[in-house]
């Protein structure tokens, strides 16, 4: 039985980004399903281990942990050698990667993660979409999108030369977007294009998507 | 001459919260004023500095930085041995403090930053504060602060026994807060009310609201 253990769903961006950090690591770790339908997440004793009631949550042995990006942090650094380095051990170099962590967790995904709510999950639960949301959403990653393809056109990845932490946030958030009219303010910027084209081509990232089927 | 520059506005949370840092760190640090009402965030020469046109912007020597947390990250681990520690290098230890540092940035501020801007930044533009995003947001905060009490009740601070960037990167948001009718959210949790005089208390803190004067 593996130590590491992820609770969470296969369909929750969050979650996801701690999938993906484990299979580009290349370590075992066991998946327990939280029935969110159900409201498990709201309730003891999910409750214990996210005061938030929000998936995922996290067990290494007796560390337990919330937030993915708190939970991919610890996994990059404490599985440091294993597989693909998500993080730089060059403290300037680290210095640059956390600015495009924080731009993801700031500015990224403010407005990604509305524009997946409205345009990605709404229509699954028989929503309907605000077209209004929606737009003042699309300005916003647009606006966020030119400063990626500026950074993208001087450097591979956001955070430096090497695929890092920085680029792998935001995959599950660009993978709900690709399947929507969002997907216009990616494919309009060619180095942002390429780059999306990369990394979601990623055999970790595609373990995780194959976790669904 | 020193070698750190910071860019940016004694009244801007998030140069406030690289001034702190920087105080608790003792490290000597040149404050450039950006004049803001001119709009010289927004343009050359500032903007390559900060591509999102926000403030601050950071230089140490050749090394350029902006976002706030990834500035105050870098002075923490660059400078762990001088000034107060504000991170922890034991790995398990340092997860439960990005846990706290990421419900910071994910949880806490979202609501602080917008009830700071309807409360505390609009009055003084002579601009209307809307209540009903008030309401909104105070029940936000509100839901996030009983999570906080229950944390500070097992804890003396947010990521451990220590005070840490955890606690620190709270503290311009809360200043402001504690200015308006929402400091009511803070007084009625005990542990909640400790913990922000104390952090508040701290020498370092005093000389960022020094700064303005």
């Amino acid at each position: 039985m593996a130590t590491i253990k992820v609770y969470g769903s296969t369909f929750s961006t969050a979650a996801m980004r701690v999938f993906a950090a484990l299979y580009e690591k290349d370590i075992e770790f066991e998946f327990v399903p939280v029935d969110m339908r159900a409201g498990e997440h709201k309730k003891a004793p999910f409750i214990s281990l996210n005061p938030f009631g929000q998936i995922p949550a996290f067990e290494d042995g007796d560390l337990k942990l919330f937030e993915s990006r708190a939970i991919t942090q610890y996994i990059a650094h404490e599985y440091f050698d294993k597989g693909t380095q998500l993080v730089i051990r060059d403290s300037k170099k680290m210095a640059i990667l956390s600015v495009w962590t924080e731009v993801e967790g700031q500015k990224f995904d403010p407005a990604a993660s509305k524009l997946t709510w409205e345009l990605g999950i709404k229509p699954l639960l028989g929503k309907p979409t605000d077209s209004a949301v929606v737009e003042e959403y699309e300005a916003k990653l647009a606006a966020v999108l030119d400063v990626y393809e500026a950074r993208l056109a001087q450097s591979k990845y956001l955070g430096g030369d090497s695929f890092t932490l920085a680029d792998l946030h935001h995959l599950p958030t660009i993978n709900y977007l690709m399947g929507t009219q969002s997907k216009k303010l990616f494919e309009s910027r060619p180095h942002v294009s390429a780059w999306v084209a990369d990394i979601t081509a990623r055999p970790a990232w595609n373990k995780v998507i194959a976790m669904r089927s």
